[in-house]
């Protein structure tokens, strides 16, 4: 059983004329063995496409989201009413050429954009399904994006990219289905969750769980969210996608609307006031047991733990080429981690590029206007288009 | 009015036998006057001393703590019951010699071992101030210091020493008492706090008070106390005292106590169960409105700005020797912050030495076993009390 429909959203829809995009839900002939040993069925993937798929089905990119991001690339948002994320990147005539390029973008397994995840309402109970939803890993991510592929007829991916856990579920798509990938361009990533990663994701769990309105995670039945706790999750977070640098640059210490520090603790700083809007702006958007499953997908990935130890294992023999793009100033997943797996893909003679590039806006320089990222994908991608007969 | 007595600890004491202390409540006449405007009288500063005071009283050496340290540099600490926080640095034989110096460490204004702060209690009330204890700053507990010199008839330091924030005061002093610090060694310090030093801070109160145990700051009369939100807010920071490469060596992805993930949200890694430890056991010896309290201090910390926004006009003609100590791993306080004061301290014609330690452990290096800083502080103090004639 396979049904393309619209996905329904946990959130109330913000921005009514956008483009829900589509969901497809697998019936029990296409059930989902997850690693946690537990099967899904029914599951639902929601997705979007930008873009037509050319007559020789050769043209696809597949675009894996970050932990906090969605679907929607590009487009108004549904849900937040506000523009995809990767607007320069995405569209006519940027590098990944939506005039040339069919461009699909799965809503992650344990999201909360209409795929299978905790806030998915249990038709048994009319409930979300909170921590009774599995846990989720990147293969399991990428094995839904896969069987989505499959219902959409497409056998062969052009190139799969993203950035950050989008970079992950790409290297996972390589490992995985090598002969499913011409090409892959992992971004601001690692092949393994470091200590320090884990660390900052823990801190974020405990911060929602030590909120009383989680509930055990059965918020919803109450009409609760555990609002403060997503809140401080985000603002730990968001420091981590931001370089010292930047955030000295940005705000300093300059004060926010007003001329001498309060001697209070209402926000004095920019920096703070910062902070609490990327706090409260993201409770309206993300569903705290979703936060949850990914962070801990996340920090269960360890991409060499699959083959043994040795990561070079995961791309032997791999028809793949490789582009690993990594920031001088991120901080979350350095230029150490990013050249870990060039370094591994080298081992395994696969081909490979690898582009530090110089800036200081640390990991969320991926989402910026960063213009020789947007070369370096435009450039790579012109290169397997053609060694593809791709016009 | 001056009266020296045993502290009072709003924890209780858990090492019986342990040195409290002494502590020192200065009456209307040694009011305080605060840089929020407030006047505090009476008030408190609870010390310890370590060493003889000679005859000269020119061997005296002050130690300024950190942010969630205290006075109990060496021996047992009378509330966790656990050694005092440097003793690889202070006492017989070693750098901060306690045979030879007089060694001075009060607790910090705002403080929860003794000294005044939100913790201590209201005559009036019988109930912990809370947070109508005015806010206070670096410089304020410099001032109280500096009282507590007077009333134990030391007008001279031979040295102001200490890390992170006791480095911040060690700077404050000599900027603000020239003539009283002989020498000064700030070590893995910085003369403001930079947007991202406020911006995890800021994350930390928001889970403090986030905490519906917090109650708007008085939870005392409700018998209970923030201990979710405090563990969260000591979580967090305990990540920027460690490096990146130190929790990866100490940690990696090496699970606890199991051999396979659990796929769930309890601790796997032993990161998680280090963190919680580390959240847990804070809880047990701190005050979260202190907490609060010392944190905005922190935040508040920029010396320059008390100096027309240069920071060598800070010491213009200071007859301070300075020895700056940084670390290559600390990236709450990195060497490029301390090598703003080298610079500065150079641009006022000080007499200034700088040492940047190689060593992987982050900003918490200056707890540890540092053989490089233990040595430029033995030899730093060496020169420094031969040229003062102390033998």
């Amino acid at each position: 059983m396979v049904d393309a429909q619209t996905p329904t959203f946990t959130r109330p829809v913000s921005a009514p004329g956008a483009d829900p995009g589509r969901a497809m839900t697998f019936g029990p002939d296409r059930a989902l063995a997850l690693d946690a040993g537990r099967t899904l069925a029914p599951w639902t993937c929601a997705y979007m496409t930008y873009g037509t798929l050319n007559a020789a089905r050769s043209n696809a990119i597949l675009i894996c989201h970050a932990l906090s991001l969605d679907q929607f690339v590009i487009g108004d948002n549904p849900v937040t009413g506000k523009p995809g994320w990767w607007p320069l990147m995405v569209g006519p005539g940027l590098p990944i050429d939506t005039d040339r390029f069919f461009v699909i973008c799965a809503n992650v397994l344990g999201g909360c954009m209409g795929s299978s995840g905790p806030a998915e309402l249990d038709p048994a109970t009319g409930e979300p399904r909170g921590l009774s939803f599995p846990l989720v890993t990147v293969r399991d991510m990428v094995k839904a994006q896969a069987m989505l592929l499959d219902a959409l007829g497409i056998e062969k991916l052009l190139c799969v990219t993203g950035g950050s856990m989008g970079g992950m579920q790409a290297l996972q798509w390589a490992a995985l289905y090598p002969h499913r990938v011409a090409s892959a361009i992992p971004i601001a990533t690692a092949a393994r969750h470091s200590a320090q990663n884990i660390a900052f994701h823990e801190v974020g769990r405990q911060a929602i769980m030590a909120d009383p309105d989680w509930r055990g995670g059965r918020y919803f039945a109450s009409g609760t969210q555990p609002s403060k706790g997503l809140a401080v999750a985000r603002m730990a977070a968001h420091i981590t996608y931001l370089s010292e640098a930047a955030l000295q640059r940005k705000f300093g210490r300059t004060l926010q609307d007003r001329a001498e520090i309060s001697f209070a603790f209402a926000p004095d700083f920019q920096v703070e006031s910062y902070l609490h809007h990327q706090g409260a702006s993201f409770v309206d958007r993300f569903d705290a047991n979703s936060y949850l499953y990914i962070t801990r997908a996340m920090d269960y990935f360890d991409l060499a733990a699959d083959y043994g130890g040795v990561l070079a294992e995961a791309f032997l023999g791999s028809p793949t080429r490789f582009c690993i793009v990594s920031f001088t100033s991120d901080w979350l997943f350095p230029t150490s981690e990013n050249k870990r797996i060039a370094h591994a893909l080298n081992a395994a003679a696969a081909s490979v590029s690898f582009v530090e590039i110089e800036t200081d806006r640390g990991h969320d320089a991926f989402l910026l206007d960063e213009p020789e990222m947007l070369a370096t994908v435009r450039g790579f991608l012109n290169s397997v288009a053609q060694a593809a007969g791709v016009r």
